[in-house]
């Protein structure tokens, strides 16, 4: 079989060299946008040119190098019946969980404040967090999003989770579509953003949304950048419908130099750190579901392209 | 009955108003250091003085307002019948965990760094964690090391646990005892003190220990300030044994102005923070083992006094 690898890394042999240790019956070829067509059976892709449709037709499969599909989908021409699967979790769910805690305590429990403090040699002690007061609600409930909530319940804290369909998850008030999302958003305090990208959530993180949180709501999208409008965060934060914003991802990344963002101290921005995939563990699931569908076998992650995850 | 509230809070009505309401069965009333006995069935403590033990001998039973009862135990003369019951979580052992998994993501995810190029306005993405590279290890395996323990192997973390006794908890590698203590320590790289302070943990995080870590350890003490030998760490930091601490306590609180520790880089102080006893929650648990024990019904967290916990 014919196993072709399509992203921009500068050094894909990071990639092929593992990808031919765990799949030697493949012969695995780097892409060259000037090469020719090779009949690839498979496609290990990130954010691949448009180009590869045209020339590899034949193609049984592609595996997108992360769990967001929303790159993969813009690119023009994309055949409709082509099987796109995801990657599933490869370590990213843990890490997405323990990042958006880590955002959450830098609020609710001071930890700026603590670190200047220490800079000055000053012991000072604050009121503890009480729970009570920090009600969290996640939008978005696949994989990533259900390990936020749980990871958040098992701290005891009341969490709230938010998706288009109806989620049953222990310890979690679940709300569902258009007419549950406001009872959702009045019910919470810090809102983290989990969502894919689609038609129907880019820019729903904005001021009509802030302005329905609790006070002093705190924002943590690790989602995409295309589901918040800018302004509208610089508006709730000047207006104080939001007390803080965490965020990880932008429309234009890297954010540009002198992107209002980078100024204000009531932002935290991370470089898309939030939840990587790792490459051993990417590297061993699709080499793996590569193997599987070859033999004609079921492989769990397959995107519908209609919906858009 | 008569229930004597004896701690330092300058406005201890915060806690004799709310004792009253939960337990109006009670004549509650606040130590008065110079006033006569008043024959109390039970005492509400923190670091109470030894006068209260002389004065009010027929104590049935006094309830500590903290997990650690190393103070109430220092207390000149303390009877050797009394029944001393300890706080049980009452909100701290999540916090615990809380805290903790931030300290480590602080070191592991480069969180200082990530806000060092926040403030440059520089976007530059890092090496993801891997969690194979971070093998924590918890020292003590009571309620908040268990719970600990509990929320980082929830998120995937290796974690190991060491107490004086065999301990079997579900995901944990557990050591037990002097014999495997050595072990212990060469499979872990993040050490995580929970222990409760004895004679026998006294001066437990010193060089040596530090010495038989894995490379690039760090250390996060979150027990007592007299389980670290100061000097040790301060050395320890210096060769390159450890390339962090994060220290929650200190053997004099609050850490004295000058003290070396303020001045370093390397090592994270909080002001006692990481796991703080709630109010609410707090009197809750003692009044209702108040009533409990009154009625001749058993309790739970009475503390062995020759053992230290």
């Amino acid at each position: 079989m014919k196993v072709l690898f399509v992203a921009g890394d500068p050094k894909p042999e990071r990639w092929t060299v593992p990808i031919s240790q765990l799949l030697p019956e493949a012969d695995v070829r780097v892409w060259d946008p000037n090469g020719p067509a090779i009949n690839a059976d498979y496609a290990i892709v990130w954010q691949p040119p448009a180009q590869l449709f045209e020339r590899e037709p034949g193609l049984k499969a592609v595996f997108n190098l992360g769990a967001g599909i929303d790159g993969l989908l813009k690119v023009p021409n994309l055949p409709s019946d082509l099987t796109v699967v995801r990657l599933e979790d490869a370590g990213m769910s843990a890490q997405m969980a323990e990042h958006v805690l880590h955002q959450i305590l830098e609020v609710s429990r001071q930890m700026e404040l603590y670190r200047h403090q220490q800079r000055q040699s000053q012991w000072k002690i604050h009121r503890p967090i009480n729970r009570k007061e920090w009600p969290i609600g996640i939008m978005g409930l696949g994989h990533i999003g259900k390990r936020v909530a749980t990871t958040l319940t098992s701290l005891d804290y009341a969490v709230n989770g938010w998706a288009r369909s109806e989620h049953s998850i222990e310890g979690v008030h679940t709300f569902a579509g258009n007419e549950q999302f406001g009872e959702f958003l009045a019910t919470t305090r810090v809102l983290v953003n989990t969502l894919p990208l689609t038609s129907e959530t880019e820019n729903i993180l904005n001021y009509g949304v802030f302005s329905q949180l609790q006070p002093d709501a705190v924002l943590i999208n690790v989602g995409r950048g295309e589901h918040l409008v800018e302004d509208d965060l610089l508006r709730a934060l000047n207006e104080k419908k939001l007390q803080r914003a965490s965020l990880d991802v932008f429309r234009k990344e890297p954010l540009p130099a002198g992107h209002p963002f980078w100024e204000r101290t009531d932002i935290t921005i991370t470089p898309h750190i939030s939840a990587r995939t790792l490459r051993d563990a990417t590297l061993e699931q699709i080499t793996g579901k590569i193997r599987d569908h070859a033999k004609g076998l079921p492989i769990t992650g397959i995107v519908d392209i209609t919906r858009g995850y």
